[in-house]
């Protein structure tokens, strides 16, 4: 049996909070019932209990993250701050602001920095393009790694057993007109992907977005993130934006790695 | 008493859950400790004993927000994504997109929008400048109000018990050369905010930092957030930052403003 001072990181289900499971999915139920939902919908949201939510509710109040006006919730601008020592301290995100300001400025298009996150790609930092007309994605949004050209550039050189695990657990979508709904057409891409060196999606996610995405690797060689640029179907064909935009993408992500110590 | 279906939103200690509260101290001492604490330093920052912070270490970890490589402990990119619904659903936050891009564009210097959380001002959306050399700011970061443009006009207009509680609770620090350390002189300086119609502030929270902040209104008229703009003091001077910026500032803040149904 482990001593109090060694560290013992298998853990038990006896170890298992429950009481921060559920912190966190009442806030997370904010999204799937809109912005001012009251407890009774949050509880509907999380099946959970009412009074088990309202006591929630009650604690988040206390420690900022959440409102109230009349029976009706909202969360605090506080929220946001619960991740951010993860943009802060993370070398990743540090190193690619300057490469994703670049590139947006080479592009004229939004340029971001993806992260896998089981089957989905996180928004881990992002430079918006100046267009007033342009799709605002906020850091910490997430979408389907099989649907979009950062998941793909993130899985066509994951493990093998990574690919695996991600394949089954994804639940295939025709999310837009062109979205790769099978898992043989994800694993042929991801092959086409590997031989360009690039990931491009055209109306898979919407059917008026463009992406491009290229991988970022650490000193050891594992991709760690991608680098991505993302443009709307009223400025560029799939054709025109890999013309106009894939060598940069590519290049930011190269010169990403390099600061990362990967020497290829 | 109030039966299961009133909603008592009042609430009592008995109706605070403690595990959840030690979950977000856990997760926020990350920032105290550095990137990739132990466990014995994780409770050394939260005065936790050491055993309850493994539990809720391993908790945190099942539920994929932090990671461990030996005994050392990381975030996640999945913690970016508790304060996501709080962007997304934000009307505030949604209306200043466009606003805070054309003043970005305007300006050429990095555009923001800030909302007071305690004595602090969280920075809730963000439009970098495309400069290399430029501070890099996350959403979610938080810096004193006392300090800050984005404070000084979130607090101008603020209601007298609302000044008077942060007046209260602020820890006056001389952070830059030319920080206001004094509640006399931050009244005063409120006074001039009001005068003027924003906050100007240099030398305050970093010696290289100017900043300019203008109040956002909501319908009633009350402040909700300001919109600021910064640079540094390689590329201006406070008297030259203010000639080049204020009047952008104002004009978008007022924009906002009125997008939110302020009518003046």
């Amino acid at each position: 049996m482990p001593s109090e001072d060694q560290v013992d990181t298998r853990g038990t289900d006896r170890d298992f909070i429950q009481s921060i499971e559920r912190g966190f999915a009442v806030l997370d139920a904010f999204g799937a019932v809109g912005p001012t939902p009251t407890s009774a919908e949050l509880a509907g949201a999380t099946a959970l209990s009412r009074p088990a939510v309202r006591r929630i509710l009650l604690t988040l109040r206390k420690l900022g993250y959440v409102t109230d006006t009349g029976p009706r919730w909202s969360l605090t601008p506080r929220v946001l701050s619960i991740g951010r020592h993860y943009s802060a301290a993370n070398t990743l995100v540090e190193a690619a602001m300057p490469h994703l300001v670049e590139l947006s400025e080479r592009t004229t298009e939004s340029a971001s920095l993806g992260v896998l996150d089981g089957t989905e790609v996180v928004y881990a930092a992002r430079v918006p393009v100046r267009r007033i007309m342009s799709i605002n994605v906020a850091v910490g949004t997430r979408v389907p790694a099989y649907a979009t050209s950062m998941g793909r550039a993130l899985l066509a050189w994951a493990r093998p057993e990574v690919v695996d695990r991600v394949v089954a657990d994804t639940v295939f979508e025709q999310l837009a007109s062109s979205t790769i709904t099978g898992e043989e057409d994800l694993r042929a891409e991801l092959a086409r992907v590997r031989a360009r060196g690039f990931a491009l999606a055209a109306a898979e996610l919407e059917d008026e977005l463009i992406s491009l995405a290229a991988p970022v690797r650490e000193a050891a060689g594992t991709v760690v993130g991608v680098v991505a640029c993302s443009t709307s179907a009223g400025r560029h064909t799939p054709d025109s934006f890999r013309d106009a935009a894939a060598a940069s993408v590519v290049d930011a992500a190269d010169a990403l790695s390099r600061n990362l110590g990967f020497r290829p």
